[in-house]
């Protein structure tokens, strides 16, 4: 598009690039006794590409599906052209148990026990996140590094700025897979999605790094994915390091500028 | 907290400060003929501080309130210790009404139309909003600074790195009100929250500086405040631009370093 750019009281008419947002709606089919139900489980706003990844990745940090095998289908929902691409069907495999209950309750709470940090903590020990194993050990000298590689990888954000980034690294600094969005956590489903798909899940030899603060959301996603090392350019919130430490995984923040800080997990740091 | 800090080879261990991220449960009460009905509409991450700004913002962003007079009474649901300060409830004036069945198909849409970026900018216009008023100016020279003047005005940012910002400012450059949170939607809700609880909405002669970048979302938030100018720190998204075109909003982005870049509105930067 066209924009206006001002400069020390100079304006310049030039062209410029934007990051796409468009949403996204997830719906989840599943089988019940002889029955195919379809119901639709979440709304995102998303930037477009990898859509079915992002599927994979959010239903796998829901605890809907586990492994590749759980997913049967993912299609695109065919309607009118201008919403053809902003609708995923997941088919669940017969069997695949699908409470949609209590994926309702997720996002409309109306229990009379209300909610708090430790009650999030618990709920995302009540969709099958365990203790991380020990072991892993990533070099403290590879780490201020990560968000330069992340960088070097993402074409899109040079050109707009307006787009977050996640991606899996190995301990030898190489980069297995990058996503980019518009909303960092969906770039990061994106990542974990493609993993699931890969069949490369768990992810206990990788690092994740993400573009930004990391958030309890962040967290979760990669817990569930049994990710050890996570790393954030920027801070994290209290929430985060709250539930990274709860599941022994390592919290680095502040990766830039040749340093890093760590909020838990310094064993992992070598 | 205690954290380990890695900078050029040697570990420092010293004190840091998180931003705070806690749940908040959005509870709303109506009456509907002789009975007072209870929902849970949303949970949301969000800094803890400003709760009450942060529910009224949030129900006049999704079109449920529309004047400070419409909310009776905003209070936290007490109970067990842990959770006390994190549900509020909302109670509508009698007479206000209350669609929780149109609540619910936002996040759960099961509509056959699907969804797509022009759905969403319809949907926007459904809950009320109108194209913006001509005639406000804002000088190019201020413009530039006032994401620095967001940034003076943040005390825990400096702290933290953690927190977004919001702030709301007249013309002359003074800051009207600044919120906090590490959520940016969230510091947005409490932004315009506290200007409808103290009756200074609509916002039509204000301009709305964001840390970070535009998205649909903020766009959607600000245009319900009928705020005519939106800056950005960051970029906007496509679908941003899109949305704050169709309502005559004046998009900013970019704003930092001497020089900002206008998207769309640009009668307005005089």
């Amino acid at each position: 598009m066209r924009i206006a750019r001002h400069r020390d009281g100079r304006v310049v008419r030039k062209k410029d690039t934007l990051a796409v947002e468009e949403p996204l709606e997830i719906r989840v089919s599943w089988t019940a006794g002889e029955r195919r139900l379809v119901e639709s489980v979440a709304i995102t706003m998303r930037t477009p590409g990898d859509d079915f990844e992002l599927v994979a990745g959010f239903l796998h940090g829901e605890g809907i599906v586990s492994a590749a095998d759980d997913v049967q289908e993912l299609t695109y929902c065919r309607g009118d052209e201008a919403q053809e691409y902003n609708i995923v069907e997941a088919r669940l495999r017969a069997g695949v148990p699908f409470d949609v209950d209590a994926m309702r309750r997720n996002v409309f709470t109306s229990s009379s026990c209300g909610i708090c940090g430790k009650a999030s903590i618990e709920a995302v020990q009540a969709t099958g996140c365990s203790m991380l194993a020990e072991g892993f050990r990533v070099s403290a000298a590879l780490l201020p590094d990560l968000p330069d590689r992340l960088l070097v990888g993402q074409g899109v954000f040079a050109r707009t700025g307006g787009l977050h980034a996640a991606g899996l690294f190995r301990t030898d600094g190489t980069l297995d897979v990058l996503r980019e969005d518009v909303g960092r956590h969906n770039a990061v489903d994106k990542v974990l999605g493609h993993s699931l798909l890969a069949r490369a899940l768990p992810a206990q030899d990788r690092v994740l790094v993400v573009s930004g603060r990391a958030s309890f959301e962040i967290v979760q996603k990669s817990l569930m994915a049994q990710v050890p090392v996570l790393v954030a350019v920027g801070a994290p919130s209290s929430l985060a390091v709250d539930l990274a430490s709860r599941f022994g995984q390592t919290l680095v923040g502040f990766a830039r500028n040749g340093g890093f800080n760590v909020y838990c997990g310094a064993e992992r740091v070598a």
